[in-house]
């Protein structure tokens, strides 16, 4: 006799599931998952697949094996600007990227990434946890079958590489750049030419001249792509990208079959990778803009007030002609918009006051 | 015959430890811990003890009830400023409140809450996560059997309410100061007094002119201790503390008898937290700020230029003051001061820069 046959006949199966040992430790009948999640990033992208890899491995080891979740990076399952529908379909479980990804689809996605001059990554997680942003953000994803967690915040991107010098908003003409999003079509309307290219692209196309100019990231990743030996000037900041929140999008009929206790895991594991990768970010970029400074002698430029002021005002054009086209991008911004006029406000006599202080 | 007698003798309890239902799933066997932690607010304190309560009710969730940890307000169990030995000494298994309370025992304690012109909230966080911080405060509090994670953060404080202006740093002299920690040593070398005064006691003193002055918290705290109607004037920023971090203290003997995958149920659980708490306050600061503006016509001061430079120097003459007292604080000072000034030349380019360009 086999011995689970054993224990059958005797009867333990279900003096176990009566609640013999405890009430509250029934596990050994607990359903199991094995979840698939695809990412938009390459395999071993720093900190952005890494912290994907962290957070499956983390919730397998709290919920004691019962959701394992097996992580594929871009085009290892599914290629990486397909990974929404995915999720969506319901043919993997959860994705791992940025909801302006799908900005084509979804407009309004966008503020849950990033908004030119928009909100900081203190900001976004204010808005998002404790503002009705996430309550938004999962009412537009709804339709799609959807639910989503904010997971990771690269912090304030830098403005990019440059071939030439950006003196005023007539350098922008003509200039050819990557820069994806609401940030390419406000460079659009300064009189750029907004190009879409892949991470793994960038670097030959910038130093063939085939491009004139590129954002990416932020010092740690920019120093990985070697992007300064392609490029002389490295502006700043990000005005386009001042906090990007990374996404967690997870299969809504999925997310409903899974117990509630497991739905808490998975909670609160996105909320502390979102917290670690911030982190990461930050300590990472402060050590490689000191080493493209000393090291590699990069020009780290600002631009011009008068080239902000201005692509600030585009920027606020652009929104409005966007928020004309579709209902949910007007009906997010406008409380996305008040939201961060009460958080400059409040920045105003907190971080931005403090930020002065320490230059007192 | 009793059900668990059949089963032992059925020789059922040595199967199950061989792993017959599955080898994953063990947790009919696991150890149940019924931890108790104190914290160092009052009842219902507002995101501070409400923070700590949501952390306890989510690990008995995620731990399906294996780790109960139950949660007394400060003077429930111990008092307020006796936490740090009653987890020192094991009577509790974990405490909740700032590091820097325990400067009187372990001046180096400090730097792990905020230290005057150090670093904001994201700043200590990437410190702490990311830079080496963490490390070096469990090796401060390893000699107390002791080990801490961070856990809160109330963001950029408030300057406090004055019942007069302060126009110069002559102003501050004799000035009776409601101001705890290194904050209150350099008020001390400007010329003022300052005295502590826990939280029940401070409206009365204000009000009734005992105290001249009083820092608080933020927008949100001070609103619901009614400051504004006690002083005119609401002074900003609080360069004493610009970005605290919380501490949960956890027994040291305690913590290693935790099994792995509690260990690290409690460790993602105080980082969400960490993250939750901050995202709160900057929330409803924001919407406390715009109440006290609008409704109670508070006027919203900035401290001189001049007045934050010659605290500024203090501070630094302070914090080599000290250095000079205590090895350890010496070893943290050293650590801390490196990375903050990393961390400003990277905030240069990115979020100092992006709160000007806002401005633009």
């Amino acid at each position: 006799m086999k011995r689970r046959e054993f224990l059958k006949k005797a009867g333990v199966g279900t003096l176990l599931a009566g609640g013999l040992m405890t009430a509250s430790a029934p596990s050994h009948a607990a359903k199991r998952f094995n979840w698939k999640l695809v990412t938009t990033w390459p395999p071993n992208f720093p900190i952005f697949q890494e912290g994907v890899k962290r957070f499956a491995k983390d919730i397998r080891k709290m919920s004691k094996g019962r959701l394992k979740i097996q992580v594929f990076a871009g085009g290892e399952l599914v290629p990486p600007m397909q990974t929404f529908d995915a999720v969506s379909q319901g043919s993997v479980e959860m994705g791992h990227g940025s909801a302006y990804y799908w900005a084509g689809k979804v407009p309004a996605a966008q503020f849950f990434t990033a908004v030119p001059f928009g909100l900081n990554a203190q900001g976004m997680n204010a808005w998002l946890y404790h503002g009705g942003g996430l309550e938004l953000w999962q009412e537009v994803y709804e339709r799609y079958n959807l639910t989503a967690l904010p997971m990771g915040n690269t912090g304030v991107q830098m403005g990019g590489w440059f071939r030439k010098e950006i003196n005023s908003l007539a350098d922008l003409k003509g200039l050819k750049i990557r820069i994806p999003g609401l940030g390419g079509k406000v460079m659009a309307k300064a009189g750029a030419n907004p190009v879409l290219l892949a991470g793994g692209e960038i670097y030959t196309a910038l130093e063939r001249g085939t491009i004139d100019a590129t954002e990416w990231v932020g010092p740690y990743h920019d120093l990985r792509l070697g992007l300064y030996r392609a490029a002389k000037h490295y502006y700043y900041p990000g005005w386009h990208e001042p906090g990007p929140t990374l996404e967690l999008s997870i299969n809504k009929k999925a997310w409903d079959s899974l117990p509630k206790d497991l739905q808490l895991i998975v909670r609160t594991a996105a909320m502390a990778s979102n917290l670690n990768m911030l982190s990461e970010f930050e300590a990472r970029n402060l050590e490689a803009l000191h080493t493209l400074q000393s090291k590699y002698k990069v020009q780290i430029k600002e631009f011009p007030a008068d080239v902000l002021h201005q692509l600030r005002e585009l920027t606020q054009i652009t929104l409005r002609e966007e928020a004309a086209k579709d209902a949910m991008f007007k009906k997010v911004y406008e409380a996305y918009r008040t939201f961060q006029e009460s958080n400059e406000a409040w920045s105003a006599v907190s971080e931005a006051a403090y930020a002065r202080a320490l230059k007192s």
